[in-house]
């Protein structure tokens, strides 16, 4: 076995991707010597305790960061700048600070200004999920085969970067690098609009006339399954995804909104080319989506 | 084994749904002595031939209607009203005309002015499919545990309807019945909607700079994939399904791009509230689909 890569691992938040990683590093053992885990709520570490997946659990987010070489936030991101005033005087210097958020500006704007000197922040974005939260949903092949996306500062130190890369590709990932910037544009238009599209088409449902509601629940063809297999995920972790991914997401929604706009009008002018051309495209899509073997 | 349904049952269409519905009627025999297949396409027709999954097939339309008790469109809606110019005159007095498209408002406008008097038209819409066409694409079990809607007209053959409602069940279907405009509007909001929101997204992905297009296809994350997975679908019949639904599915686009739109200005303004809200109901309507087995 390989040299655990950390002596003391915190994973601040214990969900979905904070379980995954303290039941992969509890499989392999060459992630962290210890693995501490913290939640805000009682009840998220008695079920922590009873599954046994974490060497120690810590209600006070402070002390949880104690002597811990690297530190990663698996909370909703619009929780990092509140969770970061409590533990920022408490991280060891040398440390590493990484995280899991779906966006990653935000995290640089919310974490920056107060980071300790001599800590090392590594932004991450494992692209893994499922529709499930909390400790129970975890598995240690969650990771496997997918993409983390790490989006180091310019000028930050190289080997913190390499030893979260190292980490990631022990949980069986694809490790990427990028900046922040792009990365949200990217996760705007594969993750986070394909999201709200899901939620809006639920409620535009829901409002229709009784009738049609009860008979859309019961002839939901394969189209709207899928959709509302996206729709049934975490509520806080997608309100603080979208009003952290702002500008990115509306620029998407904007573009979309304008498509969609052009395909109704083409319905409604019978320009038959035109519906044949955005059906061909997305065919294509789909095909370049399987040579990558993402789909 | 039951008594056939049918003497002579003519396929007008042998893709993904007619060489499903020919594949049951062989296995089971209880559907008809004998299925003749039709198809304008000769390598189509080889196919079939190399297939085995007919009886008889017939590259000329009248002639495969001719003596036919029971004949079911299988083509594009688009090609209803060329078809039955060429078959009406040929169709059994006495005989069942059944189709299997999505649209039933535009079957109603296309085929009653040409039916014959004596033959019964039952309207029906197997709820059904996968992403891929053609006679290789079908499977006997395709229909098994899905719902298949029949939209008779008012004051048609109530013994006709029947036999259409039994040959579905025979299929292993559940048999729904509504009328043609009611139909319409439930199958713009769960499926048309969706596939016109998937078509699109993939032309946006698509028309992005160049160096954010490959970050999108080398990251799809689940959400973008269910997307594209509902986009691989046959160009014909989706042209088809939408200028022939135009009315439900313009009117669907335009209740759903003014939800999205509200949920866009709720992230633009920092409404968590609302967007809390819309995504809880996306998760309640789930919840409602897997209640129903339909998720």
């Amino acid at each position: 076995m390989a040299e655990p890569l950390f002596e003391r691992l915190c994973l601040v938040g214990i969900g979905l991707i904070g379980s995954s990683i303290a039941r992969v590093a509890q499989e392999r053992g060459d992630i962290a010597r210890q693995v501490v885990a913290h939640s805000r709520r009682a009840e998220t570490l008695a079920r922590v305790r009873e599954l046994g997946i974490a060497d120690a659990v810590e209600a006070d987010a402070a002390r949880a960061v104690r002597g811990a070489d690297c530190v990663i936030l698996c909370i909703p991101v619009g929780a990092y700048a509140g969770v970061m005033r409590v533990i920022a005087p408490h991280l060891m210097p040398g440390a590493i600070l990484s995280d899991v958020g779906s966006t990653k500006g935000s995290v640089v704007r919310d974490l920056v200004p107060l980071l300790p000197e001599g800590v090392h922040l590594v932004p991450a974005h494992p692209m893994a999920g499922t529709e499930h939260s909390g400790p129970d949903a975890g598995f240690p092949t969650l990771f496997q085969g997918r993409y983390c996306i790490l989006t180091p500062l310019p000028g930050s130190d190289p080997e913190a970067a390499e030893k979260v890369a190292e980490l990631w590709r022990r949980c069986g990932s694809m490790v990427e690098t990028m900046d922040a910037a792009t990365h949200d544009k990217v996760v705007a238009i594969v993750s986070h609009l394909p999201h709200l599209i899901a939620f809006t088409i639920c409620g535009t449902a829901d409002d229709l006339a009784e009738e049609t509601r009860e008979a859309v629940l019961k002839f939901a063809a394969s189209g709207f399954r899928d959709f509302t297999r996206i729709a049934a995920s975490d509520v806080d972790m997608w309100r603080d995804v979208f009003l952290n991914n702002r500008e990115a997401v509306l620029e998407m929604l904007a573009r979309f909104t304008e498509d969609a706009q052009a395909f109704g009008r083409a319905i409604r002018w019978g320009q038959a080319e035109f519906i044949e051309d955005r059906i061909r495209r997305g065919r294509s899509i789909r095909r370049g989506l399987i040579e990558r073997k993402q789909a």
